[in-house]
């Protein structure tokens, strides 16, 4: 059980504390704290091997503890403050918890930051707009696997903060940095200045994905999951890409079609 | 509105008919009608267009049928019988149609036919045991995208005919052969027996994507979303076949690796 002593802490499902965590996942209550949940064992090994400094308290039952030693493990290399609770606390906290919970800070970097001219990004992955959970954290959890430098989210996208986008990153939100809030013009004038290439993704684009120079430093723009890229949008970009359909499907969706333009970005860089 | 005319003939919720088409979301009711839903405007549209012959019924409401005259065109070209309903009626259907439903028969394709010495296919997906109907859906869609010639899901898979695996599937169902309930060692002998390759995809796998023969024809093994492939399936393949992670992810979930990986063979296979 790591540094974790067996002496449950808390057991009130009532007090005041456990409300104050429970009601972050409310978007107005994580804003005006600057704090999010972290769910479940994964995510939470994750955020405290990554962003120690940002963790601010961990929870756990007795069960978890024991079940999940490597959460444990991690709090105490880190030194995180971790609570055992009773389960009752813990379902009280989240219902998607698995019995391990932490409260962290948010601390977001800028496009500035990404963008800086002394480490020019190779690989970048835009989203404009995008509205669904699962499919924002599953393009960063893609973007993490390929290696990318960074995911930036336009205004109007979902909150990156929000329970099921951070569950759905499955850890990938403490491995790169993830800009919210982001003029995309503006970030993609700054990646071209870098030297990027910035290629946005869309099933009526003239450039087949596979004629493509994907081993060149690239932002890669895409679109909301049920509108796809705006015309303005799409004018941003050096080259409209289109993902060849070799069968009778429409399209791809979103986090599908991010995974198969990252990845093929990947092998270009890495092995051309 | 194409050729349905403006008249609602189903307008009481509480019908017999209404309660048995509602039926059809439990799998003992699928399985012993040997019938299935098929929701929404998209779904619809591509069975009545692909697989007329397998739809019994078309439910619409007077507003979808003036919103998607696709699908009424699509219904009144193949000859299909089309009821137009009260709101109310469909919403006692289905809570995910959008004002368009379908009945259709279940009819399989065997794996013998996907496999017919005449005329081998050249990519086929083999799913063991995938339990998420969006997990499915999606690779079932993504190998519509990529080309494969069927889907193959071992028994203990999700039933294929469940609303949420069809609805995923973005009308990928009807475009593709999909058989259930496969020996997955029968079938891998059969394929290498007509000349493919047999790769399983797992993230502890000896063979890096980027080096692997894709040209080949290939039948690929995808596992479980939560355990992956067990030894004896991957002991079925030619090779284990991994896909490389570039950053600190520690794996790309199911849907994503499938797209990866048939994305991956259908590029070598289209530009090889």
């Amino acid at each position: 059980m790591g540094g974790v002593s067996g002496e449950v802490t808390m057991a009130n499902p009532r007090a005041d504390r456990v409300r104050a965590v429970a009601a972050l996942a409310r978007t107005s209550v994580r804003s005006r704290r600057g704090q999010f949940l972290v769910e479940g064992p994964q995510s939470v090994r994750e955020a405290v091997r990554f962003t120690p400094e940002r963790v601010r308290d961990v929870y756990l039952t007795v069960a978890a503890a024991q079940r999940y030693p490597e959460v444990t493990d991690a709090t105490t290399t880190a030194g995180v403050y971790t609570h055992l609770c009773s389960p009752e606390v813990l379902a009280a906290m989240s219902e998607d918890a698995q019995g391990v919970l932490a409260v962290a800070q948010i601390v977001e970097p800028t496009a500035a930051d990404l963008l800086a001219a002394d480490h020019p990004p190779r690989l970048l992955a835009a989203l404009a707009q995008v509205r669904d959970p699962g499919n924002a954290g599953t393009v960063i959890r893609a973007a993490d696997a390929a290696g990318a430098d960074g995911v930036l989210l336009s205004a109007g996208s979902v909150d990156v903060h929000n329970p099921k986008v951070v569950r759905s990153t499955a850890g990938s939100l403490f491995h790169l940095p993830v800009v919210t809030e982001v003029d995309l013009a503006e970030m993609a004038g700054t990646a071209r200045d870098r030297g990027l290439q910035v290629l946005a993704a869309d099933g009526g684009g003239e450039q087949d994905l596979y004629r493509a120079d994907l081993a060149r430093p690239t932002l890669w723009l895409f679109g909301n999951e049920a509108h796809g890229l705006g015309a303005a949008e799409r004018e941003l970009a050096d080259a409209v890409v289109r993902i060849p359909i070799h069968g009778r499907a429409e399209s791809l969706n979103l986090a599908m079609a991010a995974t198969v333009c990252l990845y093929s970005s990947a092998r270009a860089q890495h092995t051309g």
